[in-house]
């Protein structure tokens, strides 16, 4: 994956949309090169390397890129465009790699990006060698450790991303608070998983520490630090990002329930199978009738939720009205987003682009 | 726990040892404070962070800080002591806990530092609370997540140790190899183990990118690479380094088999319960004669080891004079490490003290 695209201010002619799918593909281009060198250096030779030197990188290439855009955004609301803002930006997505490669392991998650799990492609390897001990243990650790690795090589690749130490200094206290509360927000979500139901307000608290803050709001202002910008802009870019956080979790949630497999990737009703508390659910619980209720009790309790319970689950969240509420709550969200930008404080170009991720953020099928 | 020793130069009347304790005591203090300060920033407040505020201290507190005084000696051998060369010193102790917080889960190991493991101690909390879902999976989850912090913040606590960037910027190369090292090498560790046995050269590959390079050789390159050491420096503590990190890794294996539980505060025979191919089993299989060869294969394919075959396998070890012979490999490599140190290039006091930790790594009971 080579970069070929060069930097520079956006042409007139380049539409928003356009804009973003280019910093998002050389922001790809800029990770992916940066973890095929570093697999190449420390893994080719040895005996487990091999398959990591073609799975590591293709992990990489499977993503979407959405919080390098956001810190691009960021950073253009300050400081125009450079190669090395670009890869300071890149370093966002091996965080995001970091954060999957290990949730996965977590959460028993075995399909990511269309493919088997990093773990389940590792337990496989494992296995196909013939090799004693547990192939599921080693899929988790090798996994696990890859996990680490990406942590890593986040933070080198934003080191060395060409920005001047000065212009650093101003972005690593939003980058340690992301990594922080991207660990302490997936602990929380543990947690969670493991009570009954959380409180709608409980369940709130973990959804902003964790997506919300990690997805849209801590990657604008990372961007908007290293530039520099004023207290007005980072402000305004932190409401934004709070509120289209949420809005991009709900609609994520919505999607773990109703979402077409044929699009998502993943089987019909994902999170109901993994019996996640989300928020989907958790309002649906606050919405229920008296005979509603009854029926949610027993789906709660199902140990094993099989085709039949996911449309049982399904069917009482919509006659709850949490499925359209969730709905109205998303787009009362990016409204309100979008209204908190103000064109007094962002350049044009940068508040144009936002209005593309938050339609981007909460109608996405995917 | 409170930094009260002063920096400074060590007063000629103190002898190496007593400069060395007092090194690792305050680089435990600067580790212990630092992640007290964090845990309070991130965790107060939280259901799951009332346990994690008391255990995670607990268990920086209990470390050894052996590869921080390596650390430090490096950097000793260019420059003057500081509070800052101490704090970035004291980093990597928080990359070990890292490493051990995860390792553990990996390993199945149970006992740490003479307590429950980080993911037992979550376990039980877990238990305890009466939550639905898996106890163990849980406790395995915290105790990574909480390594992961671990790992952001022993690079956190090195960035602001008080370093100028420009001191900084020599050190980078050799942490970043340090922390890729570490998890390539723990994947080297998990496929070996699932392997029956590998050959001693293969075994002894995994140990020095391990074990050997992490705790002693890169900790004194990366000391001696911040405080601007020249090559001539850098090549002796290298050499020195790579042979006493495999002094101390067959000791360590010798422990493991051999220790008494009253010391090593693990139970007796601990690596031989675990079925772990460390270098004292590795090398007692290419010492059998044909008698003990039928009783070796007998004792790798026991899919359980109890007290019994911890007792033959001693017994076939001894026999086989591998013990023996690894004690005599561990007392050469550590005269050859002090061969290689040229007083004429490295300042008396810290010779000394590598002299001290060279007899510690190798004579250690624990």
């Amino acid at each position: 994956m080579a970069v070929t695209v060069a930097a520079g201010v956006a042409p007139a002619e380049e539409s928003p949309a356009v804009w973003l799918d280019r910093v998002g593909e050389r922001c790809l281009a800029e990770a992916h090169d940066f973890v095929t060198a570093r697999a190449a250096e420390h893994l080719s030779g040895h005996r487990e390397g091999a398959l990591a030197e073609t799975v590591i990188p293709e992990f990489v290439a499977g993503g979407k890129c959405l919080r390098p855009m956001f810190a691009h955004v960021g950073w253009c609301c300050g400081r125009p465009e450079s190669d090395a803002a670009l890869r300071a930006a890149s370093s966002l997505e091996l965080l995001h790699c970091f954060a999957l490669a290990q949730d996965d392991v977590m959460d028993g998650s075995s399909v990511r990006r269309r493919r088997p799990a990093l773990h389940v492609r590792f337990a496989r390897w494992h296995a196909e060698q013939g090799w004693s001990g547990s192939a599921t243990r080693f899929g988790e650790s090798a996994a696990t450790l890859f996990g680490d690795l990406f942590l890593v090589w986040s933070e080198q690749l934003l080191r060395e991303s060409g920005l001047d130490p000065e212009t650093l200094a101003r972005g690593w206290p939003v980058y340690d608070l992301m990594r922080a509360e991207l660990a302490v927000g997936q602990l929380g979500d543990l947690v969670n998983d493991a009570r009954s139901l959380p409180s709608w307000d409980g369940l709130l608290d973990v959804l902003r520490r964790k997506s919300g803050n990690y997805t849209v709001r801590r990657p604008l202002e990372f961007g908007a630090a290293l530039a520099g910008c004023g207290p007005a802009v980072l402000a305004g870019l932190a409401e934004y990002g709070g509120l289209l956080g949420e809005a991009f979790q709900f609609r994520d949630d919505l999607l773990g329930v109703f979402g077409d497999p044929a699009i998502t990737g993943k089987p019909a009703g994902q999170d109901l199978r993994d019996r996640k508390a989300s928020s989907v659910i958790v309002l649906a619980a606050t919405m229920t009738d008296r005979g509603q209720r009854t029926e949610l009790t027993n789906l709660i309790e199902l140990t094993t939720v099989d085709d039949a319970a996911v449309s049982r689950w399904r069917e009482l969240i919509v006659a709850t009205g949490a499925r359209e509420r969730l709905g109205e709550l998303i787009r009362e969200r990016a409204e309100k987003a979008l209204a908190v930008i103000d064109p007094a404080v962002v350049p044009r170009h940068a508040a144009e682009v936002l209005a593309v991720l938050a339609a981007r953020c909460t109608e996405r099928d995917q």
